[in-house]
């Protein structure tokens, strides 16, 4: 059994807070969101981590962004052999179903589902190799970036190329996705990678034609 | 190739005014986060759905929550079977590596991972059961909860039911994980469980002492 | 000696009501806080009155704000003459040593600190201008805020005013400190001015553009 | 100037929270106190520290205590200079303006002022003897305590050790203040030393018969 505990206070009163304000001022909209369901324009793909608030970053409104967040803002490749893949479900369900016309897949500096990656393939952490090892094997989808990063210099160095790896991996494992791909081709869909410097507050994008990230 | 675009100019505007008003307001805080790494209290566990603002709906502060987001909300049985497990990958970092005191998963209305799952479960939806479905895939996690469900009278009430067991088996599965069944033995973590009316902006919490789900 | 008694069989009985339900909801987050040091974002300074509970006001969590509670919510100017001054070293830990990114001043309604200094500064209070009124000396800080007010007409309006004035007064004489005005220039710290009115629960927040408080 | 900026919007959520739930359902009593003034039968003296939060660790209502908190829960000796002295004011304004019946002092663990005070006191902070460092001179009142400790064996002891003198400190500088050991001798008012482990919950008490803490 699940021995489910009532929410903290402090959670239900700050719930409270938005019901008063935010739910309050835009009740009607809430409503129609309800009976017309959601109509979002993007997909974001982020990390869970707790210092990268997305929705503030871009100042989504409800009904915007449909948000998939996982370790390291991870897709893997397309796999139909019949086991869950919460992440592709998610982005068959963005593009097939809401038909989204954007799918942005953000990184961010100091990620730790990026270092343990980075000291699992540098030999440094053996137990993430372990099959029983969930982040082990979820960020096994990034070792083809570990190949392409290290050989830089200086492990701070690897680090910060491969949380950008991350993006990259994941946007040409989301081409491998047909239906991804097609709606590409056909310009109903456009891909895009940032990188989030939690420190400074910068944000950078790739850009395909240098092949590099490039400061908004 | 990739082909990623350059973010729509939309989204490089609302940066520019996120970056100019929250970011610049807590710089320190900012750079503190980034240097000292995160401590989320709680663990957040939601859908994918663009009308569920959970960091909106418990006032959450940078670094307050670790949020996973996927379709339906779901976290599946545990199986260590080296495959790649994108949710169990994150529950595994929250409670291990971060260790959260609290996980809260929380459902909500009308969503369309839990409508597909009633639609496959009782036959009018066949393309989900196909190999290829990573949403039918995805959702079959749900499908005990479908059994539960099913004699209920009318299919609406049959949704609102799922979308509240979706919320139960997630609890449920959470337990077959060892070292979240372990520390939550031993008082150090606990489970809630929420529902969340988007029309009218309610709040539902499991309480297991009335074995049902009771309005906030 | 100081023959201190055991506590009252009260409060004992509450201790451990906290035990049996915030601290052992939170164990493992109490631990954490206690090993991993605390990381407010926030610091308040408010009145020692037992009607203001900044910490139910703002939902604060363990470990979100450092509090600061003198009588009058009162900063005194930067003196650094070798004398013990308790509010100037809680400033500096805060600011130096915690770099907190904001420094809320919240002031409130019917504050006996305040009416002292009023009934004090117009002639009514002979006993609080002695030497050895602690009170009375605590309160000469909020003299230049009397000079302010003393014109408005009748005397509630200017007890009124003058405990926005304990709020004015403060930034003011917090800008002086050198540590903090140059963190404030710096864009590194914000100061916040409030007062709360107890009666009616309101919250108001000064804004300097409209050099006014205005309610929340 | 003081520059004040508008209060943080999370803040003000959480504020509306507050409001529309805790005032909301004690409106009445917030008028009552409004109107008849506080009431408080206990005054507690405790750090500012973020994670030491008095009034939930005491099931505390709005109006039963009369709370100062500063850096390391000191008590300055009786000097009635006619410098500002803020702990001072607050124990003259809670014994002889409020009449309260108990004055509780509360130390903590891992309590950083006592830590700078320790750090001085050996030797390690020279910094913190410096005439400009408010901290430093406002942690001289407990080097009366640090002489009691210092030859414990093992910092980590000393320290330990030093957050209780914190307390003994302060109730014996609370009886050299006139009013307070008058009252405290006809029995009108009565004093506790208490130390908050965080880390595992537990409160001690200061026995006099027994000259030691003991866990209550």
């Amino acid at each position: 059994m699940h021995r489910a505990k009532p929410l903290p206070n402090l959670l239900v009163q700050r719930y409270h807070g938005w019901k008063a304000t935010t739910f309050a001022e835009n009740k009607s909209w809430y409503r129609r969101l309800a009976e017309e369901g959601q109509r979002p324009k993007t997909m974001l793909i982020s990390c869970c981590d707790s210092r990268v608030h997305v929705t503030s970053l871009f100042g989504a409104d409800q009904g915007e962004f449909f948000i998939h967040r996982n370790i390291a803002n991870l897709v893997p490749p397309y796999e139909p052999d019949g086991n869950q893949h919460g992440t592709s479900a998610a982005v068959e369900y963005a593009v097939n179903a809401l038909k989204v016309a954007h799918v942005v897949v953000m990184g961010h500096s100091s990620c730790g589902g990026v270092a343990g990656c980075h000291a699992m393939c540098s030999g440094q952490a053996p137990e993430l190799e372990e099959k029983s090892s969930f982040v082990g094997r979820w960020m096994d989808i990034l070792r083809p970036g570990y190949e392409r990063i290290k050989d830089i210099e200086g492990e701070p160095a690897q680090r910060a190329a491969l949380e950008r790896e991350a993006v990259l991996v994941s946007l040409e494992n989301l081409m491998t996705f047909p239906f991804v791909r097609d709606r590409v081709e056909a310009g109903e869909l456009s891909v895009h990678g940032l990188w989030h410097d939690i420190a400074n507050g910068a944000l950078e994008q790739y850009l395909a034609t240098e092949k590099a990230f490039s400061p908004i």
